[in-house]
């Protein structure tokens, strides 16, 4: 089937399946033949990402080379990667492969400038804030960006790596006290720039839609885009 | 990695994305790297099952076999297809790869069997029905099976569309009257044997999870005990 999109997931795989959620209702598809085509690669036992930038950890690179490399063989013609953290190897995953990579941080980022809002605060993992991807984006633009305090970050990587455990009780309770606190220092909007927290704060999002710009939608609104370039028909529903 | 299960999917998007939220909630992975590996098709221009069965539409079957070849080609060595319609062709599927194929039917009843329950609801399409997939089995070991009357049955296939076409809405007001009226005629637990209804009447399943019985469920706890036998190690959460 023409237009075919590579997931590179598993990094984790709730935040596969939310992407995978999402590209299902942000299509205006009326049967089943409509909906866009994916093939998803949850193959989890990639090195964990954060572990192998802050801790020295093996490099998650070798597994996600070769679960890319199956994605192609299989027909994707487009690939997307439901985790900010292994942007990092993005340089490198895009020369593995002979397919289009669409950016997270650039889909979030687009996202970011189009609502108009100055002061952006930003939950994601250690490495991501370490890798400066986000701040980096974000402050080229002119924008001011808000991260947790140093006490803070550390309940926002209890809450995430509490999510991969399966405690999403828990997760939530400690990312909405963090995003509250971003809101208190001035944030107008807060980037998720990790894909296990809109899965993480999803009911607080649904509250409040507009205060919040997450990576996973941003980067599912890119991939149905690419879409309809490719087949040359509209879907995305305008939200 | 060992143990990688392929999933036959986009029969439609919607049942294909709850089969892999229940890979995910069912396993008791405490982290990413625990999670179950697999590689998911979502590739929906499969043509229409029950079309193809009650109206002469065209086959899916080279579809299926294309889309199952590439899963196995990628490295999948145990396969699932979340449509039970679809199973119509089992026999089909089965010879056109080599990996192990799991039956959706089979796993639904032995948990209809294990539920010590006699009078047995049920709801799928009409192409399941036309094909005597449940009935028979049902029938098979001693017990009463209990269908929606003609205009019934045509409210469920309606439920079905609705899903399919994005009117969550609707289909839930519509499918929750049938399941009532198989209650009000005498059943004790109704099959859900169409991976839809389980996505429909998720709210009704979580109020009284003992009066359902899931095809994806079932299909999903088959998958992972496979996967546990194929690594020993436990990781199926008993509920």
């Amino acid at each position: 089937m023409k237009g075919l999109i590579g997931v590179l997931g598993g990094m984790g795989p709730a935040a596969t399946a939310d992407l995978f959620n999402k590209f299902i209702t942000f299509s205006n598809a009326r049967s089943d033949q409509q909906h866009i085509p994916l093939l998803i690669s949850s193959i989890p036992d990639i090195p964990d990402r954060t572990a192998a930038l802050m801790q020295s950890g093996r490099s998650p690179l070798p597994e996600m080379c070769d679960y890319l490399q199956r994605l192609e063989q299989a027909g994707a013609e487009c690939i997307v990667i439901p985790c900010n953290t292994a942007h990092f190897w993005f340089k490198e995953l895009r020369q593995s492969c002979h397919v289009e990579l669409l950016n997270i941080v650039e889909a979030t980022l687009e996202e970011v400038c189009a609502s108009g809002q100055q002061q952006i605060g930003l939950l994601a993992t250690d490495a991501t804030l370490y890798m400066g991807l986000y701040q980096q984006a974000i402050e080229a633009r002119g924008l001011c960006c808000i991260r947790p305090d140093k006490p803070g970050q550390e309940q926002v990587m209890a809450s995430i790596y509490a999510l991969k455990a399966g405690d999403a009780a828990r997760a939530r309770a400690m990312m909405e006290q963090q995003a509250a606190a971003l809101f208190a220092r001035g944030a107008q909007l807060i980037v998720l720039g990790c894909t296990e927290v809109p899965v993480i704060l999803a009911e607080a999002m649904q509250a409040q839609p507009t205060r919040y710009i997450e990576s996973t939608g941003a980067l599912v609104r890119a991939g149905i885009r690419w879409y309809e370039q490719r087949v040359g028909r509209e879907l995305l529903l305008t939200q």
